[in-house]
């Protein structure tokens, strides 16, 4: 969609600009000798083009032991309350607000109940948490310009348009515009995942990474992919359904259609069914399967163990096809972590082809604000015209 | 390794200039106003830009009706005979060799065969073949300054040095150093799949493309792949293994040490040796098992079948991954095409998860001489700077 505000927007008006910018926001502080040998531009061009953004309150000159300010080596930093950002991630049933500061640390987080998944309703949700959020503080008030909402699905985000949602049951749902009509903010509308994978790749574990892989395990399975420096969006729209990676061969039927699909046997609701399955108890929950398993039910263990096993064929994939530098698994799927961690880390060492094996994983939780972080993240990532 | 040569070298010296030859190369003949709306470059430096170039030979400024030569809508084109490039690929068996154009056309191609697959040998057969190939025309010997050689297997481009190449039982090769011993040409040695890539990127199936792939069938399968406009490499030195994409399962032991991998059941080896032990004859070989299919042996089509369902489902992975926007499927083991082609189809938009199944499936063979012109396209296009 088309920005609704540009006022107060960091004057990131050049490519030389957004090169210095980044460069103090992912490594800061750094002096100018620094972002000159760093980002192959000449001290020239890196004094010129950090002075308007120093003017603008975005990036502060800190003093230096070899010289004083404004000279080469004085290091530059980010000034992270110059501006804030919102962010606001829709799941079926609450919302979960945040706001960050420039360089993405979480200042405030919300959570709202939804009392429905109907679109009018939940645009209303996002618009109190908006103004409650700004409500914390004046300076929120004052400097923030941009909120960004994410939902699990189909996302077109150049047009802020929801072209499917399966947990909201949602279809073809102009967001951005819909929210717009409530809040005076520039709204940008993205996936929850490649939200966060955004949040990694600036702010996060992905900070220097030509290429790494953030996958999310829960009641989806999904993942964000940086090749060559961009987030991979796939030509036709999908790209990181590593969930859909047919690694067991003609295993179980996945809801997509295709069978033995990661997210046919590792998902929540896949470990649900086959835990019902194998105990025979129809209406066993989630947290009443991860109890058994870690009390040491054979049976239970063996969903888990399996469950990993699909998921480390999964990284291993994509190790072999994509060679990411490391790849994150994280999600709230992994508050199971320790029922199939071992089986996740030996399948994927066994599968990796040769050197791929050597690509880090990492494992570990993805708090709820998290989600919601992603979601400011892209917002602040597309004002400061960084992706 | 470093360039030995650098005489003769296309004057593309500035970002504007590669920008400029690289969409004549791909889009000419252009008129100087659309490489300018194509590109974003102004029309001031498109013409500079393109003038040492023109001076230089590389490019030629058509007649135009809309105006006269040095006008802005006369079109640019490139003089394809102005530097010829030589392609060489090592099999385990035999060379192949071809001098191309600018535009990497075939002008000549010749085959070798190798006495022995020792290094020593190899790199005189590659220098008598360079030789030969100069050999058949003054033009050549004239304005040939690069060749390209290519290899299956781990290669380091930029050392020139192959790392591990099994089908020629070598381990730590320096190739480049050692060909430069004979050869008074700019050398580059990569690997084969790669190259392959390559050419059909600038100058094949991939062009206009931000993302594809180019799968080869075969002894191996290997993959090259293109993502963000650039060719993944993969962190570790491994990516494009398609081949060791885990999706059968439990299922047969592959070479690599992993199971079920896409190799272990898709490869020439891998049916030939599935044939053998389902006819209960251990010395059939690839021809039998093919000709023995096409005449409607049942058991032996089910090897194909089974292979296409490995294929389909490794392509369906990619797909649902990356998102390439047209997967070339091709290579030796495609002369087997009409008795997988189908499986290979139909597991595909089976296994594709939603609009991945949009991205557009090329089946075509791959002649021998394809791949020593991948050899010959690396070397083009790192000379003309534009990989």
């Amino acid at each position: 969609m088309t920005p609704r505000r540009q006022s107060g927007r960091a004057p990131v008006t050049s490519p030389a600009a957004a090169t210095v910018f980044t460069t103090v926001l992912t490594q800061g502080p750094v002096s100018r000798v620094d972002v000159a040998r760093r980002t192959g531009l000449s001290s020239a061009a890196v004094t010129k083009a950090s002075r308007p953004l120093i003017e603008a309150g975005y990036l502060v000159e800190l003093d230096s032991e070899q010289g004083g300010v404004g000279r080469p080596a004085s290091p530059l930093d980010l000034r992270t309350d110059r501006e804030f950002f919102l962010g606001v991630k829709i799941t079926d049933r609450e919302l979960i607000g945040v706001v960050t500061d420039l360089r993405s640390q979480i200042l405030v987080t919300k959570f709202h109940q939804l009392p429905s998944r109907k679109v009018d309703a939940v645009v209303d949700g996002v618009s109190e948490m908006v103004t409650d959020l700004l409500a914390e503080s004046k300076a929120y008030k004052q400097r923030t310009h941009c909120v960004g909402v994410t939902v699990a699905g189909d996302v077109d985000r150049d047009e802020g348009f929801v072209r499917y949602s399966p947990f909201l049951h949602w279809r073809d749902v102009p967001l951005a515009e819909l929210l717009a009509e409530k809040i005076d903010l520039e709204i940008t509308v993205d996936n929850d995942v490649k939200a966060i994978t955004v949040a990694e790749r600036w702010f996060g574990n992905g900070v220097g990474a030509d290429s790494f892989a953030l996958v999310t395990l829960g009641t989806g399975i999904g993942c964000g992919l940086v090749v060559n420096g961009g987030v991979v969006t796939g030509s036709h729209g999908v790209a990181g359904e590593i969930g859909h990676i047919p690694v067991f061969g003609d295993g179980p039927l996945c809801h997509c259609g295709a069978t033995g699909c990661v997210e046919a046997i590792a998902s929540t609701d896949a470990i649900v069914a086959a835990a019902r399955m194998t105990t025979g108890e129809p209406a066993l929950t989630m947290e009443e399967v991860v109890t058994g398993a870690r009390l040491g039910d054979v049976a239970l263990r063996r969903v888990f163990a399996r469950a990993g096993v699909a998921i480390g064929r999964g990284l291993a994939s994509m190790a072999n096809l994509v060679g990411p530098e490391r790849i994150i698994v994280s999600g709230e799927g992994l508050d199971a972590y320790d029922l199939f961690a071992d089986e996740i880390r030996d399948t994927f060492a066994t599968q990796a082809f040769g050197a791929a094996a050597h690509c880090e994983l990492i494992l570990r939780p993805l708090p709820f604000e998290e989600w919601a972080r992603g979601a400011a993240a892209i917002a602040a990532v597309r004002t400061l015209v960084i992706s």
